[in-house]
């Protein structure tokens, strides 16, 4: 858990790629099942996670996505993208283009500087 | 050209399930790329398609994606999921899971409901 906010929370999910989730804490099946203000808060955590993302990992794009096919529980997906991450140009969940390498910074100063963002500290 | 508003334009993907594509007139690389006012915009268009979705279609699931690795310019992916598509639980990009032959209300009846709920009629 990175964040743990009055309607929402932004957790890690394990990958090679920096890649987070961002879940309502009242579970919902689809983004307008969640109220206007759960609404707000997940826009709002999308958009400093992005940036975020952006100033720390310096990446060739960022990936947004919201399935929930398999578990139909409303939650976003952020993926930090880099031109020789194992999948890319094909999203997260395509088919693999190669054996990577990455060197990323650390998770903990991406989780400084989003706590300090999100103000979920 | 579903809808042509000031700062978005909504458009049909061609493919067997209902696919619509959300982009910003003045082309942006990342969500965080585009206005405070463009954004808005963006969230309040995903927000009423999904809606309009689920009220026409009666759809098992929405999909919402935007990625961007291929061609760097953004845009928003909303996919109406039914459980007998041809990739369900799967993405619509992911590993094909059977022939199907989908029924479906006209598209000219969610253009209609569309238009009319984003006023961009």
């Amino acid at each position: 858990m990175i964040c743990d906010g009055k309607l929402i929370y932004i957790e890690w999910h394990e990958a090679e790629i920096p890649w987070i989730k961002i879940f309502t804490k009242t579970p919902r099946k689809e983004l307008t099942d969640a109220s206007d203000e759960e609404r707000t808060a997940i826009f709002h955590a999308i958009t400093v996670c992005e940036r975020t993302m952006l100033e720390y990992y310096k990446p060739e794009k960022i990936n947004i996505a919201s399935f929930g096919n398999y578990l139909p529980r409303l939650h976003i997906h952020i993926m930090v993208r880099f031109k020789d991450d194992s999948y890319f140009p094909e999203s997260a969940w395509g088919v693999k283009q190669r054996e990577s390498r990455l060197q990323l910074p650390s998770r903990r100063g991406f989780e400084d500087l989003l706590i300090a963002a999100m103000r979920c500290g």
